[in-house]
């Protein structure tokens, strides 16, 4: 392998789109493929090539990256649509590695590394937070499951990515990582809420609530950034509601396997199930507090006259 | 008033005895009381004087704190035993000030306050977080309700004990935010034994896990603190299950009087109830993993052999 390997790039939406620009910026050969070819754009004029097929994409390249939405999504990008015979692991030649940072299911995470390694593919999985700004300015918290060694190959890469980057264990393992963080964000969520709903029910003022509870024991990262949202109303993503319900149904998933009870998480999901029922989703996850609103029957914020 | 208040203290518990001891290190003339006669004797020896009775207490001060358990011990201290007129208020020349400093309901409080200011008296609840570590070092979260003329008088003395005091609003708010608080806290534990619970059923390297969660949105004081704690079996408090459930009661108590509803914080009142049902009481709101480990049917740390 050369000193700076030829890149394939798969999955160039919110998170996949900044990623890349990162690795062109940082003097990487980038080949990239997305389902919607528009969204390549700006990756094309920034000097990127484009690859016809995650197949195609994977013939020219040492390392391929993928970052797309779910567990089906990374199935058909490495092993090719129904019938179809397009994926990547169709176009790379053994010794090739796949780094997947999409979230999805440590168990197929695991069966996918080994479909790959039969045809002397290295894979690991190597999800993400630190949401779009992280990916924009290469400070993501990266999470890599996966053999010691090819971590170590392809640590040069992620560090253009991200400013912290654990190998967490085994194959499977970084995404189980990422999953338990999920579960946190998401029941710290809920508490977050419920102290707000008591907190404006009870008319206190709210910023000089959120001063005083985020000076101890009682703070969390939700409670200092979606905190200040919740009482100020505003419910855009950060991270939407949609696609935390997509990482809450696997972590239950993968808890089941598991047989580990999770009953706050399941919780958690309900209440954006509140969410969804008001179309909500597509609003950042503090929009959780709309069901509180419902069920208590208050507004966080009196409607404009 | 004089420059130097004389101040009564009732309630020498984990929490007053240090709170005691540094008004005493600041030259405050000192007279206690505990319903236990015996955990007043390194005060006495350190300079305080004894008194017989809260009324008594009373009779010497120009500001009376109180620190006791729960609910109906403030009511006691305050107004008496059944048929006994030994409580604060028949001692209490007009203009004291009484400053309660235990976590009770916001309701009785707001009674309380209401039926004192009858005879002339002023009370402020002070309900305080950061511990007995908090206590003993004078640097303790307090949030303080009533009015604000009192409050300023009242903080020099207030400084004395803690470093962060807030006035968050009128009677009442001071123990509504300290309730908010406790919610904080047991949901995000909630948070921190799902995750904790999935991390180990999955095999992950648990000091790993946490410095990798620790660093980004998944964070909380709760992760940060307890969970290192979890993850060697430590169960000792910090704060005990017993005081948390109190607590918890006392906040679904308020929620309900102000018709919110709190799915999470019952939960979590639920799992610590688990911890009870092993005779858990003592133990740190921590132990809630017990509770996953009968669940889940699993051991956070293997039996020593």
């Amino acid at each position: 392998m050369s000193a700076k390997e030829r890149i394939g790039f798969i999955g160039t939406g919110i998170m996949g789109e900044p990623m890349a620009r990162n690795l062109l910026k940082a003097g990487y050969d980038l080949c990239v493929f997305n389902r919607s070819r528009e969204k390549l754009q700006g990756l094309l004029a920034a000097g990127a090539r484009e690859g016809r097929s995650p197949t195609d994409v994977a013939r020219q390249s040492d390392v391929v990256i993928t970052i797309v939405t779910d567990t089906p999504d990374v199935d058909q990008v490495l092993f090719g649509t129904q019938g179809d015979d397009d994926g990547v692991a169709s176009g790379a030649a053994a010794g090739t590695v796949v780094i997947d940072m999409s979230t999805i299911a440590p168990e197929a995470t695991r069966r996918f590394a080994a479909r790959l390694r039969q045809r002397g593919i290295d894979m690991l999985d190597a999800p993400v937070s630190g949401g779009d700004v992280g990916a924009r300015q290469g400070t993501l918290t990266i999470m890599v499951g996966g053999e010691a060694e090819v971590v170590q190959r392809c640590l040069p890469i992620l560090r253009v990515l991200g400013s912290r980057i654990t190998h967490v264990g085994p194959s499977g393992a970084g995404q189980t990582v990422k999953l338990c963080n999920q579960i946190l964000c998401a029941v710290n969520l809920v508490a977050v809420c419920e102290a707000l709903a008591v907190a404006k029910q009870a008319g206190l003022d709210l910023a000089t609530f959120l001063h005083v509870v985020t000076g101890g024991a009682a703070n969390s990262w939700s409670l200092e950034h979606l905190g200040p949202k919740i009482a100020a109303g505003d419910l855009q993503p950060g991270f939407m509601v949609r696609l935390m319900q997509k990482d809450l149904a696997i972590a239950l998933q993968a808890a089941k396997e598991l047989r580990v009870p999770l009953p706050g998480t399941a919780l958690a999901q309900q209440l954006l199930r509140g969410v969804e029922a008001l179309e909500g989703q597509k609003l950042g996850t503090q929009a959780m507090i709309l069901t509180f609103e419902k069920l208590g029957n208050f507004q966080m914020q009196e409607p404009p006259r």
